[in-house]
């Protein structure tokens, strides 16, 4: 069994990542940790684990006295710490959030403020993407403990979604790709703000930090290294008023006149011995229901055929295989389990 | 493996069944049926499914060729020809519908306006609510098939909830029992109407059938066996606008002075051994949102201290412990496994 | 023109008499206050005024300067001094809070924990629920200046419904009235918690305050004054994810054998004048959706043929008959306008 | 009084416009119809009317006896008819479909499958966008009857967030415009489908007829007069599972390097006259719940810095502004009203 620590598993992808584990055949949580609820149990601040997981949140400190990996859900900034005390302890790190995640430091300064301290934990750092950077994150495995940034939940969508195209040389990346997000608010945490309360959430949408949200270089990244070469999007997330999911709508202009079926095909290719991702037959669109409280992607890809632009829908559950779900599929890779372990979960389609 | 198969599937207990059976260790689907979806694959209806189990829908005269349970979903009146048909193959037939629910034919005539062609199958029906009949179920089981009729929602919601109570004596049974039950839409069915149409639906609530709600007869014959004597209830049942879930909040007077603190450990004490049902702390309330997508059961007790009255609040997924899940716990007491094998589903808290 | 200041503004309830009032034909706004956003206009604290009321809002003291109403909308306890100024410069007070709505002040120290400093005010306060004790308020306000106690949104909801019935001494007081109501998230405020977080709010629903609410005593005020005799009810209140309305269910033993027919009648009868209660016809059902941005109260009458047990089902939009439709009702009264002045709103189907 | 006749107002168009002119003071009902529920009072299609509006519905024959404007509220291919009959007896017509909205024939039958039967009708019709095309209302109105083609939803929505830019000649129109639109579901109509069937939208979202949405050429025709020449764009509606509202997301290339705050100047100077349009200050985002159950568009501007790329977002509401609103503010302009007539809602914050 992997013994399993949780910093910070009292909000949400800390809480997410404990109640997918209940049921993971090869894992077991050894300890639990939150600043904000030190010392009660984690039933007391999420009912639903009453007498299915009622172990007490310790100080943060605990968690490393026997663990072989820690799930660290942190505000970015905090990060740096917990690592170093990892790679010190040869205990696997894998970090939901965002301090790992941007190789090029002055990325990270702009966009979070901070710096990186100990720079050789950064480059040790595996971006933790199994469909594209799998070899990577067993590469790493095989030389002991392992940082793994676990990536954003917008980016998963955008990776998984215009991977292939960009691969394969058919977006014009000299025009800017324009991708259109929206995101159920289990993606803005347990923190209470005006935005989230429910009278005024229910019955609303809007954007939110209009191309200027912070996952924007951690998507250019991933798209690059796709690519090949140098890409811009415009990256506006909408906050959508249901609990769980992102449906990201991409648009990108053509470098190629491969026809629509061949670049389903290629994708269906890309694809096919991905357990998590689903290429939709063409004709069909993605949609957040069919992979709520499941760790797949649904892809689908579109035409305008009066202007030849290619439209392409991804769809995640955000706190999964946005979050959670991938962090244990990481975990599944770094310790050699079957990568599906313990994330059979199939999506309720009501 | 248990070789299992659903007649009426593309419905929406049919389809719960088939999605909750897909992790289950010990079951395998052989035959699904539907009338409005033959020889399509269940992942045309309903997408959620694709890659996981994309199985053509069939005539439901093939079900019956190769299974050992078959879970029948259709609407009242069509089961008794499939119980027959089971009984004469030695099928094991857990039927989701309300023909062999009510003991009493004329109960049955009132409320759905049949009447009972084959009494003797009547008679060999057994109510599978485990927590309260799990030796009938398993006594039954040791002859052969067993013909289970699975019980209503609503119905398993009140008996889980006031059972200890009418067992123990301390309900005044003479005077009626209130009951404000409020189920998501799911308990309606996939089939279309004004009332859940989304525009409509949403951001409204009302009762329906307003003490005039088939469930009546089934309640209160499962009640008065607790009792020991016949008990009355007036039960108004809501539609409420979320997907999942009933609330019973239960009003009754006491025929005892038992403190309510000595009432609760009657409760803990009566479900002690039970896997699925929690009974909260006293000053907790049962919440919906703590069972979705979960077998649990949650009971929470109050009390009006100045009228004396007890509130029972129970809360249950109306999809899971009130159809698909507790059909297949049946199933588990029938095959001689464990009760909880392949339903230790874990609630989200969001 | 009626010259108008709000205090507590930007609280939901002074936020819905100032939007109410933006179409009032007799009513200018003199002056808005608010003690979190002093000196910022309304319309940055909900940008759904934008361009239709920017006023700033101020101090509380210098709403006194220029009204001849006030609407008040505080925490309770803050009430007494606002109204003893209002006394003292003949300016009306219409007080959202519960400070002035129980006669026996032995019961506010109860349930709210207060006591009352000045006495005559409490005395001098008017009911404010029109249909009720209109003739109450006309009278008051014949004598100058008047200050309204406008009744909570459960009261309002329950004193409309059970009247009636109470008055023509249908209902059998000796037994306990069962009331159990549910409300849509507005009613809890503007203020933040972690049961209005839109995750964790929506697809969820519980009772609250299980036959604890403050609301118990005014209600069974309001239906002793009905009765003529002393009134108890079982009170228990639930919490919709949805905006705006409340149901209230209501469960009455009977002291009458009068078929339902008559009893509707009598109800039709009760309400034939007013113009903000719509009983129903026998068969239907009351639904929130009816009656949302609205200032009705749609009132249903149901029967359970095997106990007896009456059941009635009123709706009412609790931010607007709940509170400030209602509180504009009664400006209008005592100010000698037609009632619905301004409060002519039709409730949207979808 | 203006004698308004509403053909098909079972429909949530036709029962939005009924609704909006209950409270229209220059404006009177004496004839609805509906095919569905001839005969019927409207307040048993939708009880919300009950006691406000109780008419029968008619055979729509019987609605050119005695109006002075008809709203014709059908499925397409059917308004031509109408039309003629109202040219004929001198009616004005607003049409809420889409039979007069496309210029070029070619268009009409691509995206809908008809041909113009009566070419002159077409030729006499007004596109009736107030805020940019008053003056040919105005115009047209002075010749006697009107035939207004009242716009759809997604193209009002796309046109008053674009058109300023583009007349300017802001934005770079040889490179495609990509529309992001998210509409609420009422948009989809009264009509039972699975999609909208409450358990299957609630907690969903999704793209449908992605870049084959039949409001393309209406959106095209509008934006390319706007711009003085060919303009294309790339359009994706979804589906939000709300009953109101749209956000269009517009992505535009520049063609000039006017900065953002000068581009914010020109669209203030563009609406500054207009009552139903709000231009949001920079740093907001246009939100639906600002504008829900109001005829108000708000418009918000941004730029994403690291592209260039132009953001604008547009809110409306897809019933009012989107249908019923804009109708209303047609004939109020026709028959030479104020153009807020009847049409100042107050958009509710929660």
């Amino acid at each position: 069994m992997i013994k399993v620590g949780i910093i910070g598993a009292s909000g949400y992808a800390g809480a997410e990542i404990l109640r997918l584990l209940q049921t993971h055949p090869e894992a077991e949580i050894t300890a639990i940790s939150s600043e904000s609820f030190k010392d009660q149990p984690i039933s007391d601040v999420y009912p639903s684990f009453a007498g299915i997981c009622d172990k007490l949140l310790c100080d943060k400190d605990k968690v490393f006295d026997n663990c072989d990996v820690i799930f660290a859900s942190l505000p970015h900034g905090l990060s740096e710490g917990i690592a170093a005390k990892c790679a010190e302890k040869n205990i696997t790190m894998i970090d939901m959030g965002a301090d790992f995640r941007l190789e090029d430091e002055a990325d990270y300064t702009k966009w979070y403020g901070g710096t990186y301290e100990n720079k050789q934990l950064h480059e040790s750092a595996v971006y933790g993407l199994p469909e594209l950077f799998r070899d990577k994150i067993s590469a790493a495995a095989k030389n002991g403990a392992v940082l793994i940034a676990n990536p954003g939940c917008y980016p998963t969508s955008v990776a998984l979604g215009l991977s292939p195209l960009l691969s394969a040389g058919i977006a014009d990346v000299s025009a800017k790709i324009v991708i259109d997000s929206k995101s159920g608010t289990t993606g803005a945490g347990r923190g209470l703000t005006q935005n989230t309360h429910y009278a005024e959430c229910n019955e609303s949408f809007a954007p939110y930090k209009v191309a200027a949200h912070r996952h924007t270089p951690e998507i250019e990244q991933t798209l690059t290294k796709a690519a090949g070469k140098g890409v811009k999007v415009t990256f506006v997330p909408h906050l959508l008023p249901i609990n769980r999911g992102i449906i990201s709508t991409m648009y990108v202009e053509r470098a190629s006149d491969m026809p629509l079926p061949e670049i389903h095909k290629l994708y269906v290719e890309a694809y096919k011995d991905e357990q998590f991702v689903r290429v939709l037959p063409l004709g069909k669109a993605a949609n957040l229901k069919n992979v709520r409280m499941s760790n797949y992607c649904d892809i689908s890809l579109h035409e305008d055929e009066h202007t030849g632009t290619i439209v392409i829908v991804s769809a995640i559950d955000n706190m999964v295989k946005g979050a959670a779900g991938q962090a244990i599929q990481n975990m599944n890779i770094i310790f050699g389990l079957a990568e599906n372990t313990g994330l059979n979960f199939v999506p309720p389609a009501f």
